[in-house]
């Protein structure tokens, strides 16, 4: 039995992903969900996705791509999640639990869902019945355009049963991906989410006017922020100075290429959030993720400076100015 | 009385840590003695450092700047020293152990005294009898060039004395500048050694080819290493992700204008190591850091791939890909 594997998702992550599956050299099947039927059309026809990482052959044969969820659910024991956080309840939306018994659900998602206030696992455990041992994290530092370019980056796979993550494992690693496995499905989550804070953190500052020499101080003590709210979280034995934690929060803050930094950056300058948005067109997940865990940290009560000034200046109009000064107190 | 402080060193580090003693609100006197005396006919007359961060405005009286050491030095109670690590051992010629008898040394220095494969405050230590208590090391993360712009930054004082620490904390802290005190003055010294060798390990890599995942991965390695051996060499309890340590090697490896990165890249895309010195026409302290931490750890044996992986490069003329990618199986 060759094993055989959905995506569902359709943006530049997911793309990346699917070219890992493909170049591994594991036989598999690898089926591909998407809502947009043009983009699908466009796939099928030329080889390669007509929005994100276009450059990239995609060797699927036409009939594994389909923009019918449960038809290509159906076909798969591993069900690869690659959507917005904040559309994965919607994509969902004609998938039962029922369709998921069984099957092995794999999240390349860093967000949380709104509303529910749940990080994927939680929700996929909660919403969906599936057991905790079926879920498995997939986690960078890893920018989907580097795994276009083929540049060599780390993956680490997470899940509470290690056989499953390293068998995952497998049938990502390539010539340029190499894969680490973890038990540490909460911590990775949450870590992956809480970057993207830092990153418009980070963005905000550059606008404000702080240089690289605070730039390093903000990021060294986010690291410690992330460990202290995933430590209480989730206290297990972890280094937050792994690939999938820290390097992971280096890769998002420090690119000039991050949305959630370009972000925090326009409203560092002076833009409201929604001519930042606008402006962009598009929407940095950090502005999404700080709101959702202002609410989950009301139960945690860690202390996360950091995290707190980015809240009050995208919803609650404090001045970048005047919270990032305040926050330069909290620092060391 | 008065605090008498005098700098040893006429480079920009220099001159940024003077700007800071004398925007620094606490009435004191500053002694300045640098080996150019050009330079310093040039700074008496016009009240700026003509070679480094020239745009600064010194505002010492006249006398108090010379290039006579011994004159200067006796002056003082805090003599703080910054020339090159490689230098260290020829400015002070002239100058006996009886000469700093009393006074508090304090080393802004970040690198190991050739030859005697010490760090600072050991040499200070064990050739000049400075009992380790009266030494005092400054460590950022700070590029000098920010702190002529007044951009935040943060410093850490260490010594073994906390007290000392906190004095001359607050002989340096301005609007700009905030401090934190340690008493890690061997972890704080190796950390500020150590980042060069990254830092030029980050150049080579990305000289190689290797993008910005492979990058965030190599210096969340990089971190673990130094952590292993400054806790081999100095078993403390220390937070390895504070400032003075982490933020000094994110400041350094992440910087675009670091030499350190420099130097590595030119080894990276091909250049020798000779051809690259001279093209750049100044020596990057990591090329030295990385051949006394060599002889260091052969008592220590701690395990640094990446520091070893650059000694290959740069002192056995091995072949930066295959050095780089031999070093990509070991990170993760």
């Amino acid at each position: 039995m060759i094993p055989k594997v959905a995506m569902i998702g359709g943006g530049s992550w997911a793309t990346a992903i699917v070219k890992m599956l493909s170049d591994n050299t594991t036989a598999k099947e690898i089926y591909w969900w998407m809502r947009n039927v043009e983009a699908i059309t466009h796939l099928q026809k030329y080889k390669h996705n007509p929005n994100y990482l276009s450059s990239v052959e995609i060797r699927i044969p036409e009939a594994h791509i389909s923009s019918d969820i449960v038809a290509i659910i159906e076909q798969a024991e591993y069900v690869l999640l690659n959507v917005p956080a904040a559309f994965l309840k919607e994509t969902l939306k004609d998938v039962s639990p029922a369709m998921l018994k069984g099957k092995k659900i794999i999240s390349a998602i860093k967000g949380i869902v709104p509303d529910e206030n749940l990080i994927i696992g939680e929700f996929l455990n909660q919403k969906y019945e599936v057991p905790l041992e079926d879920i498995v994290v997939i986690s960078g530092p890893c920018h989907a355009e580097e795994v276009a370019l083929e540049k060599l980056s780390y993956l680490t796979i997470a899940s509470l049963d290690l056989d499953l993550a390293g068998t995952f494992a497998n049938l990502l690693s390539t010539r340029y991906i190499k894969t680490n496995v973890s038990d540490d499905i909460f911590g990775t989550e949450y870590a992956a989410v809480l970057k993207n804070i830092y990153a418009v953190a980070s963005g905000i500052c550059h606008g404000v006017g702080y240089g690289d020499n605070f730039q390093a101080v903000l990021i060294s003590n986010a690291i410690r922020e992330i460990k202290r709210f995933v430590d209480a979280v989730h206290p297990i034995s972890r280094d937050i100075k792994e690939s999938a934690y820290l390097g992971d929060l280096l890769v998002t803050a420090y690119s000039q290429f991050s949305r959630n930094r370009t972000f925090g950056n326009m409203v560092g300058k002076g833009y409201t959030v929604k001519s930042a948005q606008l402006e962009m067109n598009m929407v940095a997940e950090g502005y999404y993720a700080v709101k959702c865990m202002h609410h989950i940290n009301k139960k945690y009560k860690v202390d996360m400076p950091i995290s707190r000034a980015v809240y009050a200046i995208l919803y609650e109009q404090h001045s970048p100015h005047i919270e990032m000064r305040l926050l330069t107190e909290q620092l060391n």
